[in-house]
């Protein structure tokens, strides 16, 4: 890969093609800046895995290159690598003040603290690296505090929006800094990166603000009802909507499960939350209050089997139980995947007489097409290059960003691991760094690659049988088995006949092959599998996991 | 449970709360009849669980009295689990024309024709079975053929609406029989069961004869590209639909996907599609037209991943290679659950360079919440039973009883197992029958139950390890081992150190075991999985199946 040093290097390491896992590294000269170091969380077909997080070997190779992070928002695909990557690539961290409110907490739990540089900024600060000086820019989205970055380097300015919409009525703060926008377009912006999330949504994401007035109303209809609101945590401004209504009428709240009241406690302690005296209330004296005098905010609006909310729904919450008393509202849109865990919820709480809202009490944080329009319309980039989405998302931005005029060949749809050159007169990409995803699964970082997958696949599909022989080390006969135990096969109680079939079908061919001399024991293991696995097939069209275990004597 | 003779009684065997599962019988005196006779697929919890049928141990107790299976349309939520069911409680199926073509080619798969009486009907006929007499009434649905069913006992008239929607323009036969149901309605109607699936939406779902013209402007449209279609096999009248739009351009239509090709020749053999002469080709001659003059029919829609869409999206499908000259249709809707599968499917397509248009070229089956006025205001029942859907489907579907002057009382919303009796003086659920879900697995049906469920869970979460020790019979020794196998659980050759420690740790604990003359395997397995699994989870937070096999020699 030949490099033009006069040149800057765009170079996805996550999140393009992928959801969550955002990450992308910019270079100019000998300096490497990145933006972002988020987590994703697993795929269906990852069996066991608790989260994923970006491959940073290109960052590790090129170590002494590496200047800083820069952070545009705290949500966790964009903050939640950095205790797992930071171990390894230990620079500065730059964020605002709830991001690195949000990261702190995250480096307290990981021990990290006094480990890591965390650099807290204003926006319309400058931070000077070598080539590279970062702009924090405000912007709107679900988290107080996010921020676009303007990049400047000889090449020319680059701007990442972040995630990011236009709300002119913000809960907390100002509108996005669209003059700020405006300026650097002024001045000539070389390239934009910006957020394709909701880019085949005609129109305008709605004000966070109308929100406050749904949650007025239903707080008066319901009025008869103690009402439980679920929705992200991470989500300042919605919590401060609801304690907001919840105080005009007089109402007590209680903050439920574990992430809620950590952000609660990180943003009142930043100030980006602002709740009235007496009215949160602590779980334990919810029974002291009238349920109509009472709100319940809570996790679990993405149906996640172990949150708050789930636990109500099932009857298990140890504190709430749901009953024909109660209004529940979702507060939020299920995340691709979760619908059906989130419906299950919904039925459940139906079925208990629960009255539950979960359709128009949420609105999107993400900038729709004519919000996307704008952004191009204000920083008039010479390059386009859609990020944060699916490959579809990253599409359907393209086609804006023709229609707006951008020349087709200037628009990149990249993929994660390219590395896009870009200068005044030309655009490429020039080859393509090692990125991927690492497993992390309780405290492995990375020991579960595919063939462990692939393993658990097949164990989860149709169980495993262990077929146990002990040989004499001498003579080579079978001194003891075939003995055959499964797991996750099928029920033992119903299935003695088969098992003992089975065995028997397993002793045969093991005395067959010894009669046939083979005495190599790879080979008499995969002619044991084998046998068996046809059997089993024929028997029940199954395949378990057959594992021959043999043990000398 | 005392029962009433003189009144009718109506018990859901599957499909309330639960998606698919359909079948409810009604008994009259010495009579039970069986409304459909449908599968589900499983959950995502149920891991290597091919298909779910219901739990039929009340019919089957009751052999003597069931008289008749009645099936309202072919879909597999109706009909799928006939083969499996009608071995036990062999009676006679009665069915129109295509629904009754696809239950016969279903029972030739499983080699049961001849031990299956099969009974085809028309729209009008009515069948008598001692009290009992059922009228099948036509109505619209996305399959040909649907019926509602009118029963009549000496008790009353209650209507089985079945899946169904008003379509006043349908593309095969005519429009639902309203004036039947009218007819109905003015003798007097006990109960209405109707379909629930899309009360929760607002006005009326449009008519299926919409498509035609949306096909004819896609194939205008993308006249220079290859037009892949995916939409719902069973759905003849769309296939129709995108034939006629093929044949009107000059496309040669392909049609991919075993489903897709047993119903098109089922459909057409019956007279239900009508396919133009010289227009179907085979796939094996698709190279022999220019692309531009073809359309592929194809199932996938749902994000299956063996379906041949899939295969094509990933590159691995044999006859069809996607690039820039294809535009491929989704044609449906993803099925709640199926949303992430059907989006990355989208995803990896665009990526091949294809044009995807997957909205706005679907139709909705199901009868929004005006048809259900509709019907009511037409048959003005006593009582409301609604049925088909999720639970917040039915309450949906309650409240619009409700808001039509329904009486509160006389709305049922009813659970799997219910028994609830009826007559002109009163209603009330008197009871319950056991129900439940049968897990087919393989050849296996109900082999597998929740305990094999649950290990194949945890298998699935963190895999196993597997310790094999050889005992002397009779010093109770050790002869070999403690040795250790994992599969699932961490990727072997990076962590061998790991499961050296691990046998270190086994061999340790057996010892001390030993020493303390425990020698009952049970506690001496029990102890050591103790030992290993604590070793296992301090070093990795994870929980292997820890599966102890002791051999004696």
């Amino acid at each position: 890969m030949k490099r033009d040093e006069g040149k800057i290097r765009i170079i996805p390491l996550g999140g393009l093609g992928q959801i969550g896992l955002n990450m992308t590294a910019f270079e100019y000269g000998d300096s490497i800046i990145v933006v972002d170091c988020g987590l994703s969380f697993p795929e269906d077909d990852m069996l066991g895995i608790d989260l994923v997080i970006p491959d940073v070997t290109y960052l590790e190779e090129n170590i002494d290159r590496v200047k800083a992070f820069f952070i545009t928002h705290g949500h966790e695909d964009h903050i939640g690598a950095i205790p797992y990557i930071l171990q390894k690539v230990n620079v500065p961290i730059f964020a605002t003040t709830l991001t690195m409110g949000l990261i702190a907490h995250k480096l307290e739990e990981h021990k990290l603290t006094d480990i890591v540089n965390c650099q807290t900024v204003e926006f319309g600060d400058h931070v000077r690296i070598n080539d590279f000086t970062v702009e924090f820019i405000r912007t709107n989205h679900s988290i107080v505090d996010a921020a676009a970055l303007a990049i400047y380097s000889p090449a020319g300015i680059v701007i990442h929006t972040g995630d990011f919409k236009v709300d002119y009525t913000p809960v907390f703060g100002d509108t996005i800094d669209l003059q700020r926008f405006a300026e650097l377009g002024k001045r000539g912006v070389l390239a934009l990166l910006c957020d394709s999330t909701n880019a085949e949504r005609p129109g305008f994401t709605p004000s966070e603000k109308n929100l406050g007035k749904i949650f007025d109303n239903i707080m008066q209809e319901h009025s008869k009802n103690r009402i439980i609101v679920a929705t992200f945590a991470s989500n300042v401004d919605r919590v401060q909507q609801i304690i907001n209504a919840a105080y005009k009428v007089g109402r007590k709240v209680v903050v439920e499960g574990r992430s809620m009241v950590n952000i609660i406690e990180t943003a009142t302690k930043l100030n980006r939350l602002n709740v009235p005296e007496n009215t949160l209330i602590d779980i334990e004296n919810l029974r002291d209050y009238p349920e109509e005098k009472t709100v319940i905010i809570t996790t679990g609006s993405q149906g996640e089997s172990m949150a708050a909310l789930s636990r109500m729904a099932m009857g298990i919450h140890k504190k709430v139980k749901i009953g024909p008393n109660d209004t529940v509202i979702f507060s939020s849109h299920p995340i691709p995947g979760n619908e059906k865990a989130v419906t299950k919820i919904i039925n459940e709480l139906f079925k208990m007489g629960a009255d539950v809202i979960f359709q128009d009490v949420h609105v999107s944080g993400h900038a729709c097409a004519e919000e996307i329009k704008l952004i191009y319309n204000l920083t008039q980039p010479k390059y386009s290059i859609p990020v944060h989405g699916e490959y579809k998302h990253l599409i359907a931005q393209a086609k804006i960003a023709e229609e707006l005029g951008i020349a087709k060949d200037n628009i990149f749809l990249m993929e994660t691991g390219n590395v896009l050159e870009l200068g005044e007169d030309g655009a490429e990409v020039i080859g393509n760094v090692p990125v991927g995803a690492i497993l992390v699964d309780g405290l492995g970082i990375g020991d579960v690659g595919n063939s462990v997958l692939k393993e658990r696949q097949k164990l989860a599909e149709d169980g495993i049988v262990v077929v146990v022989v002990a040989f004499d080390a001498y003579s080579g006969q079978v001194l003891a088995g075939p003995d055959l135990i499964s797991r996750g096969f099928v029920y033992s109680k119903g299935a003695d006949d088969l098992m003992m079939e089975a065995q028997t079908a397993a002793s045969e061919a093991i005395d067959r092959l010894l009669g046939r001399n083979v005495s190599d024991w790879s080979k008499l293991k995969s002619s044991l599998r084998d046998s068996l696995g046809e059997f089993f097939w024929k028997k029940t069209k199954r395949r378990p996991m057959i594992l021959p275990f043999f043990e000398e004597i």
